[in-house]
């Protein structure tokens, strides 16, 4: 086993003291790196998640070309009901697409908690693949999403700016909502373990549409399950819940033992620390749309961000994914700007 | 004048004790109620803002048939950017369009502070129909878009997730940025003056897109605005503020001297208390989506938010606007359950 030779990351999570802040940037294997978009011509979405030697090239580019302290592994949430049996199609333009979404109770019965190892394997190649090319150099973050939303896109077929469909189903056929939530979460913890003894040195748990959900809703449809998943993992990998808009629960997210929450840009550093406790790391929150701004504006309100963040266990990130149309150069900005930074605590 | 023979709306934005709690919902003069819908499809979106005499029967709809104790009246946010001089299209299944969206400062020069009298004098004839039909028996809510919502769509062109271009415009040429939201302000304070001229007892800002901003952000680009139309109308009208998702500014939308802030789903009602401070009257925030759920659900969770608002000035509404797919007798218990509710002190 190759020693890290920057485990930044690792330590911040295990809520260490460290010499500088670590920093990555979610989707930051992805569309906005001319690199990418070359492969992304070639290559359909689906055979670049199931190419382990594409996947590898796309998930280090970013380490080589814009500096991040950890490689996240280049996949997509929506492999998980793949391989429970449904179709996914990515649709260019309109985003994923599942013609044959899930309306009713006898519709499980077309879905399975799958051999991991069979049907998910070439993920588990792709991050072999990837922890041997890094060769020490980062830490690398596998994922997967949250139960509460992969039902939103098996339940809705489609993306949608509130899932009122998804909340529907939820409210109308609770019972049938939960046995598919259990379902995901079986798979998810199967799908995530698999990843840890791939070489995921920590894992990510998006719950990209968590904040859809109310305070007291988040809990019954979200947390429950999430709770399963990071008991589960404890012994294999650092855990990171990422659950976009759900500021209300990050003091109950903070006890499900999770190393890290993600936050976005809409609460406050130090409000969300007040709400999370003393001992998780925190990882946001910049607004991703920022990182369309002139460099120098980028470097002011980075630092400002750091600032905020204060001293507690910290990792920068943006607070959702990077947008497609960023420069490169204000992505590097972005994180050159963190590995700069020398905090000073206020007198 | 008619002396309003319910104004149990009027007192709660006044702080002021009622007997009960007076209770509308976003949007209720629309697309669940069959009446509208057969409107909708013998005349255009436009056709009935601009004809007084649907406008004001549309708004009365929901008076008649769900009970509310409000009407508001049957219009659009975009009516403001329509008469500054953008052209508007609503376009089926697919919302708004805005074909020639601002871009850069010389796309300013289209656009103009109107005469409101003259290009929106029809929602100030439609004011006055309903006025006169409602004949005093509740009080009567104008509304305008917050300037920085109507920044979003004048734009993007366009509805969207996340509106990062309106962002990335804000970010990119800040004070062309200012220019255009003065320019809003300004036609919003003539145009919700000449509202209440015309019989509003009560006006609503809404900010749908406030919640995409950061703390920060949110100061600069929206409440800044907000501000100067909730002094302006002081005199003439109670007003609400409603920025979904920004929770993370109650206390500062408080100190505007608003009467009433609109809440969604996404914050305890405790909370939001604790952060807007006792004297303004919260209003919200059931989730849309719940009234999907079967009627003896959506009367147990409407009294479980009418225990937790508790005692302080309140209006029992949505958190967003009602779905179009939710049945009449779901939106009509909803109602229902909030009149026949007592509040009786936990011990």
């Amino acid at each position: 086993m190759t020693t890290l030779k920057n485990d930044l990351l690792l330590r911040a999570l295990r809520g260490e003291k460290t010499e500088r802040v670590p920093v990555w940037m979610m989707r930051q294997a992805g569309r906005y790196l001319p690199d990418f978009m070359k492969l992304k011509d070639k290559y359909s979405f689906f055979e670049r998640c199931q190419r382990p030697e594409l996947a590898a090239e796309i998930t280090i580019q970013p380490v080589d070309q814009v500096g991040v302290d950890a490689a996240i592994i280049f996949s997509d949430i929506l492999v998980v009901p793949q391989a429970m049996g449904m179709e996914v199609q990515m649709v260019e333009h309109r985003g994923p697409f599942l013609p044959a979404p899930i309306k009713r109770a006898s519709d499980l019965e077309k879905l399975r908690v799958p051999d991991v190892a069979e049907s998910l394997g070439y993920v588990f190649e792709a991050l072999r693949l990837t922890k041997k090319n890094l060769d020490g150099r980062v830490p690398l973050i596998g994922f997967a999403g949250a139960p509460w939303t992969l039902l939103c896109y098996m339940v809705e077929g489609q993306g949608s700016k509130t899932f009122d469909q998804a909340k529907a189903f939820c409210y109308t056929q609770p019972e049938t909502a939960h046995r598919l939530l259990q379902l995901i979460t079986d798979t998810t913890i199967a799908y995530l373990k698999g990843q840890a003894a791939a070489g995921a040195d920590v894992v990510q748990i998006f719950d990209s549409w968590g904040g859809l959900l109310g305070p007291d809703d988040f809990e019954v449809f979200s947390l429950y399950y999430i709770r399963q998943i990071v008991a589960a993992l404890k012994e294999q990998a650092l855990t990171i819940i990422f659950a976009k808009g759900a500021w209300y629960s990050l003091e109950e997210m903070a006890a499900t033992g999770a190393h890290g929450l993600g936050i976005d840009w809409c609460i406050r550093p130090e409000i969300a620390r007040q709400l999370a406790g003393p001992h998780v790391a925190l990882q946001g929150n910049f607004d991703p749309a920022k990182l369309l701004s002139p460099i120098p504006v980028i470097r002011k309100e980075v630092r400002a961000m750091l600032d905020a963040f204060g001293e507690g266990p910290y990792i920068a990130n943006l607070g959702h994914g990077i947008l497609p149309n960023v420069p490169v150069d204000h992505a590097r900005a972005f994180v050159e700007t963190v590995k700069n930074y020398a905090y000073e605590p206020a007198r």
